[in-house]
């Protein structure tokens, strides 16, 4: 007697296969689409906020794809198991070498080896803090493949066997890596061409000129008795540039010393 | 004639009204639970993945509270309009203040006046970098209320008018505030009383004493030819804590040498 892999889930509507959950099925998919690969614990917690707005429309319409892995497919024994208790003792679980292992595996199958073709991550607290800078690389390559750790993390056999980047999203922690996966993914897919309806809009954002952005006025022209900075309208272009270009400054010498000390000039 | 207000939304399932959706209906919400309002284009993109795992489980037991309150049902006119182009001219569009005015007064409303007790967050990149002593600060007040940009960003005039702190998930530019949003409440909710089975994996992880978390290991004993390191398997409790004190302090300074200098002795 076995029991069916995905007695365990509770849900109908996800199962867990040894392939791939691909969620473009319904879409279309352009040849070579930039594609991003999760593998995670938690499957159906994808697109979650991607399949929104820009992403959204971008991954409808085959801009990119995005492939949710379940990482329970690659468990072991009849309850799939994926972790266990950590060497030498201590709190909480670990995530077991060769569970990680096979779904890396079948992750990697297909794709370029190189890694600045094809990154592979794994989201850790410990690892270098993502910036637009990574997004930027990202981009230039034709996907990404990123674990998301649970628990107290994964086996370090894993990220030492295999040409894995530790990448962290901030000095916090988070209960799992698949809300720092959706994060790197959406500012990433952003700046794939097509993804933004107005290109100029990524270019004149913060930290594309390492300064933050200035500040922005639209209607109504008073609001609670605040009215819009009579320059921006005086429709006098240079004098605009002059003052935007002033106030995202003086912003970031007051608010981010370090940003303007990098700035290059 | 008039339109219904959720015309253009298109998905049956989510409607705009004028009261916020409350995605605790059909669960048991503690009194005084921590609660997290978010103001947002992109109602149905939450709980997402803040539903699963123990942040799931947390919010199923009423141990805290989302309520995702739509920006378009505080729109302008017929069509519910939020947002206007820039004045002064530029890409992209801009939230409009009086819409976010009435949104923010509606999220207001029954919640406690002092910023330390209810922090107001407008997620934006020039914003203070979220770290994890933002999170301790906001576990220990009564909620906090998020408000997500979308476009080239929102009036200046509202951050002006209200006591709302700037804060930014780092370095890097997403497409909207939902992503930061959901990152920030999941490293928040994690440090709520009873959220987290086992008090002691809180203790014991990255930030919480300054250092980057020591290697883990467990099941196989020998993976790809890699052994679990000999000290851990030694059963020696003093060498074992011994031997991850030195690892996570090496992996500090070599990873990051700005969190070994900052940290307390």
């Amino acid at each position: 007697m076995t029991t069916p892999p995905n007695r365990s889930h509770g849900r109908k509507s996800i199962s867990a296969t040894l392939t791939p959950q691909d969620l473009m099925a319904a879409r279309p998919r352009l040849k070579g689409a930039w594609t991003a690969k999760v593998l995670t614990l938690f499957p159906k917690a994808f697109p979650g906020v991607l399949g929104e707005s820009l992403t959204g429309k971008a991954l409808d319409e085959g801009l990119w794809a995005l492939e949710a892995m379940d990482l329970r497919s690659f468990g072991v024994g009849k309850h799939r198991n994926v972790d266990d208790t950590p060497a030498g003792g201590g709190a909480g679980m670990v995530l077991r070498p060769d569970v990680l292992g096979r779904a890396i595996d079948a992750a990697r199958a297909g794709t370029p080896e190189a890694p600045e073709d094809w990154p592979i991550v794994y989201l850790s607290p410990r690892g270098a803090p993502f910036t637009q800078a990574w997004a930027r690389a990202w981009s230039r390559a034709r996907g990404v493949t990123l674990l998301c750790g649970r628990f107290e993390g994964v086996d370090q056999r894993v990220l030492d066997h295999y040409p894995i980047e530790e990448v962290s999203l901030g000095d916090f922690v988070l209960t799992g890596g698949e809300l720092a996966a959706q994060a790197m993914i959406d500012a990433t897919v952003r700046l794939l061409p097509g993804v933004l309806g107005n290109a100029a809009s990524t270019e004149e954002e913060s930290f594309s000129r390492g300064l933050l952005e200035h500040p922005q006025y639209t209607r109504p022209a008073v609001w609670k008795g605040r009215a819009i900075p009579e320059v921006l309208m005086s429709g006098h272009h240079g004098q605009i540039e002059a003052w935007r270009r002033e106030q995202a400054e003086a912003l970031t010498r007051a608010r981010r010393p370090d940003l303007w000390a990098a700035r290059k000039p």
